[in-house]
């Protein structure tokens, strides 16, 4: 949500990054101008051909993390558009007489739903969530799967019997919706084979849905993959600074500021950097669409998105309110 | 509709880009040549790096723009597809005897087309269409769901009873398809399991395409993608006039003109500049395509189009005409 | 069909260009020797950079436009899958003593194949097929549905009462679509419920391959895509002749060709545009593929083919010869 | 099949390009270096732009190549699959008095996948297994297709009547699925309406394969977009010669080559312009993944697997060996 | 598992290339400088050309690994998922009286995951597990696969009977599910028609599952494609130390180094070389994702989590422990 970041927030953002490109700039062209140690203007040709692959390889990895984020979203968008079609299939397939049986159900599937975004937001050791420059900006907003607890969420969704059984097994959203599996098919007296199949399809449907966000949050952008980029990125920040000290020297001559331009190295050579490792970073950091940073799929807001929707089907009256945005980020 | 946009059309578009570009380009070109400060000739080497990784994250976004518009489009494709099968199902499967319970299911499949794209055509933070060069192009064409109300378009569609109950839900398209589904599974006694599965399974798919542009009307371009690459851009814009300005006055060295060439920096730089930023305008133009703008989906026409379809599978003879574009926009 | 366009044929296809860069490039090249306008030779940089936002927007829309092609080849593809498990059904399902029903089946069909290649073939205002380069081409091959009539090709399919009927419809395809699952319904005495489903389910997907085939008809390549991509690439066109003078005219230094050679600027810069332009002619050629270009998607021919199988399944013995090509152009 | 290609396998499979490439760079050079002929040395800028557009084709058209290579194997993939699960489901879906219906089903199966791998094999004008360099290459493996006859391949597979019956047919490959429905419909007596519809669901996707990898074997890469990529191509290639010439000319400069260097001219120009035609050439050999070339689809291993898989669920003792690789090609 | 590789550790596993680089390009800087040679510097003209599309065909190269390990994951979670939902429908869809059918059908599950895993284990000769940088690298991780056979560990989850017969078959993993299809057929008297469909769905979805596994196992990134990329690339790298010379002999002009410049050569060209070689060994040690490697989709893993979940649906209590990372290598 919200409409950009600012310039400035970027630049908050990438504060450390900057400090340490500036002092890397900084280096060589002391060494240059002031040690007189020239022979370090290195010749521009390789450096620029490693521009090209590292332009390639952090676009590749851009790429990969855009459409990780992306299909994290169509299958979480696909959660809601199968809760509401299974909301209307409980709520209608079942006669008059039976309407005791769709609260359960519908309970039970808004417990799933909490049960697969606690999952969803445990820690992995390859995310970025917990770094420096993320970890400062998590003070503007929270993530109310680390407020809270799964048993305490759970709460509120199952019979007591139910919510003691779950929490003994391994993966609660999997025995979740093998419960719902469980009562569909001891309905099995009041609801037609039909019915009882095509509520079964939409099991079958969850699961799906639930092994696919369970991939993206288990199979993170290949190491070997992401490791290059980072690799040949910082090879790259390291010897621009070289590389551009002799065009900057150059670039004075004739003017009365001969001899000093080579200091335009620093900010030139520091922007420069300072590009290539932002994109860098912008793709780091949706690579892994789960992990509770500030570009997330909005998990906690879809999964009440759904809890209104389908209770609203029951025409409850005390719906519970959406999660919005807090300071533009939406959980 | 329409073949192309002229030349013209364009300019006059991005008429206020032209205005700010061509300031940034002037200043630099009259520090050098009038006030003399020819240190402010930047070297070109890392001007052209940046133009590179502009170049690609703009394509990138370009890319993604397309894709989010060619989505929008397949699924209203699927929308249309889905409610002509629906169509002919509805009225063969019920027996002659109740075809009386025909037109109330097709007219509020019409209601559902409808509160669909009254939702989608509701703003969003991130949305372009009240941008200035926007706003002043909607004066050639409308959007009806600007023009009218939700609640007005509805009232021929449904009973007063089903209208009333509507309207106080949160999101109408959802309710009207459950609607939809409980007056299917009423008529149990007089369609067979296979006809119910069948009507059934049209309104998950329903659900499905709803769901769909649902969520391309809710998840924009990523934030951080979209932030990173109008950074770049703008650094990209400001540092070109003055990469060009020993290229232009190099230009002239033996010609009559010699000295006065850097004056050409000002209509290239300009060009250039203005070249990469229109690139990004057209991506930015198609990233949300349901925000009402010239080259949005056109939802409304489609949403008629079905409805001339389906009242024609009923021989009805006072068809809607349907909706043309204005001024080459359809909307 | 064919093997590939001779070097000649492309040279006639794109004649009107070549004539309109020669002019082009020769204007400058004047006014350089003739008139000793030297200031004209534009520095090259920006240019260069030019070329590249051209190439990658270029590459843009071709890639779209073989998508769109291709897709659309894929759409008819599936037509043909899903006619032949249709005829097989049909013809299978039926009891031995029903076999007088199949045959209208079968011929409805391929009714519904030809209206909707009629329709396809309808022309819109962004087609280029009646641009005058195309046109011309047209004179070596025929575009069947302009030679004859709907009403013309539909007789020999339909029933005079249905043939009637269809004729005051909108969208024929549809209700002759609408017309199967008539037929299908009336069908229940003869057929179980497994088959009808079945048969029904192939209706539904017919609808979908007519409402996919629709839409690339009826959704261009986005028009402010295209129109960028027009711009960016006159632009360009415009730019390089004066670009290379100054490279053309340093070419002869120290030869006898020594001030000659900037004439070298005529052929090349021509050759340099016209390699950019016919890359972008070829994408613009393929982006509507049912226009009744050179290089459409043969749908008239895919049209006859599933006529002439589905009438092969019921072992008919006059059946019609294959549509093929015309100066290896297939319709 | 095998590991990669040799250095010397791919000198040898080019060398008529090579050839014609020397000679192509010997014509400059001599003209310039023995006739004196300086002013044919091209000046790099607009080659080098040229160039990059070649490049840019040249990938666009081999990844357009490999796609329909892996898609035409996805496809293969997907008969496999679909070939084993209606395997274990006609075996199992017959009650045991039946099991003399298994047989023929198998049997008519196996007549399918040898139909469709005759009738891919055929030749089609845009193929090039027929040029030298391919045709020579044949005689180090052998195309079952062409070394037997369908005739004689489909004897053992069909009762005498069938036999006769589909040889007659337009397509034969359609008209045996055909069979298998009538067969299957047949059954109805022993199958009940489920085990049919399945089986019927079998055969609709079926068609949809085989559909599928006749669209990819009759709708080659588009012939314009073919066109233009060779023809960009060969400009480039007959330029470069003479856009190198000054380059080597200078590259002796100082060094006791002084004025020979131009020479290298010959092999460089030579390797370059070889990189550019390989990579042409190998996306070429794959566009038409069925044309009996030794990177086709091994569809007659395929097949073969097929046949073994089924025949070892009806516990076969005399399974047939698998097609192995000659020469590491894989049929 | 593990966030990324070290720089050492990268440096470790390419060292062999390194020797060979540093080799390379000490010749070329020795036979300039000590030797005299000077006509050895290269023009960089038609390297940079080279190295452009170099820079394509790899990067081309490491998209389709990328993408062929992305899918590979993709088949693996669609089985975690299909599994998963087969789990609940034999669990559920058996009537309380026949619980006991409930287990072999789960265990012989276990056997065909096992089956599966172990034929996608075995080596292919296009495989890069064996060559001598990865081989080492085995020696911090073990492949359950190699420690075992598969006779041993089918032990547990077959009868005795059943275990004999599947080492009989060729395909084990396709014959296995023929097992469970014949068992489920044979379940007739105690599930109703719809269960049976149902479940004979998921077997059809388990033989399209493996089908596609087995794909990416045995169709390989095509030969012509890998080779021509692995030409291309070392003529590339043998080029560089040459292309350089002149630039970094002429980088000490005017410095103290004058004249020792150029044996910056050597560090420079084989760090160039070094990060185009290492991008192309991390596509290529992706594109086998079943061989062994660190880089596998971790297939013990998931069949391992599979079985834990399914053991756990039927609430028993030993469930095994689930395969963990070793040096942060999941197999």
């Amino acid at each position: 949500a919200g409409r950009k970041y600012t310039f400035l927030e970027f630049i908050i953002w990438t504060r450390r990054d900057i400090y340490n490109l500036l002092i890397l700039s900084i280096i060589p062209t002391v060494l240059y101008h002031v040690a007189g140690f020239t022979f370090l203007a290195l010749t521009w040709v390789p450096i620029a051909l490693l521009g090209t692959a590292v332009a390639f390889i952090v676009g590749f990895k851009n790429n990969a993390s855009y459409n990780r984020l992306w299909e994290a979203r169509q299958i979480y968008g696909g959660i809601i558009n199968n809760s509401r079609a299974f909301g209307v299939m409980v709520r209608d397939f079942l006669p008059a007489g039976q309407a005791e049986e769709v609260r359960p159900l519908f309970y039970r599937h808004f417990a799933w739903l909490t049960a697969l975004r606690f999952q969803l937001r445990e820690p992995r050791t390859w995310e970025n969530v917990d770094q420096a420059n993320n970890r400062e900006y998590q003070r503007v907003y929270i993530i109310p799967e680390r407020e809270s607890t799964l048993a305490q969420e759970l709460l509120p969704y199952l019979s007591e019997e139910e919510y003691n059984y779950v929490l003994t097994k391994k993966n609660r959203a999997t025995q979740l919706m093998a419960l719902q599996s469980k009562h569909i098919n001891a309905l099995g007296s009041v609801l037609n084979d039909f019915q009882l199949m095509q509520l079964q399809t939409a099991i079958t449907q969850f699961y799906d849905l639930q092994g696919r966000v369970e991939r993206i949050k288990n199979f993170p952008y290949p190491r070997n993959f992401s490791s290059v980029a980072t690799i040949l990125l910082y090879l790259f920040v390291v010897l621009v600074p070289f590389g551009l000290l002799k065009e900057f020297n150059a670039m004075g001559q004739g003017t009365f500021l001969e001899g000093y331009t080579v200091w335009f190295n620093v900010p030139f050579a520091t922007l420069l950097n300072w590009v290539f490792l932002s994109l860098d970073r912008v793709g780091e950091s949706s690579a892994n669409p789960f992990e509770g940073g500030a570009n997330d799929v909005p998990i906690t807001n879809i999964s009440r998105t759904i809890e209104i929707d389908m209770r609203d089907m029951l025409d409850e009256k005390d719906l519970p309110p959406p999660i919005v945005a807090i300071h533009n980020i939406l959980m």
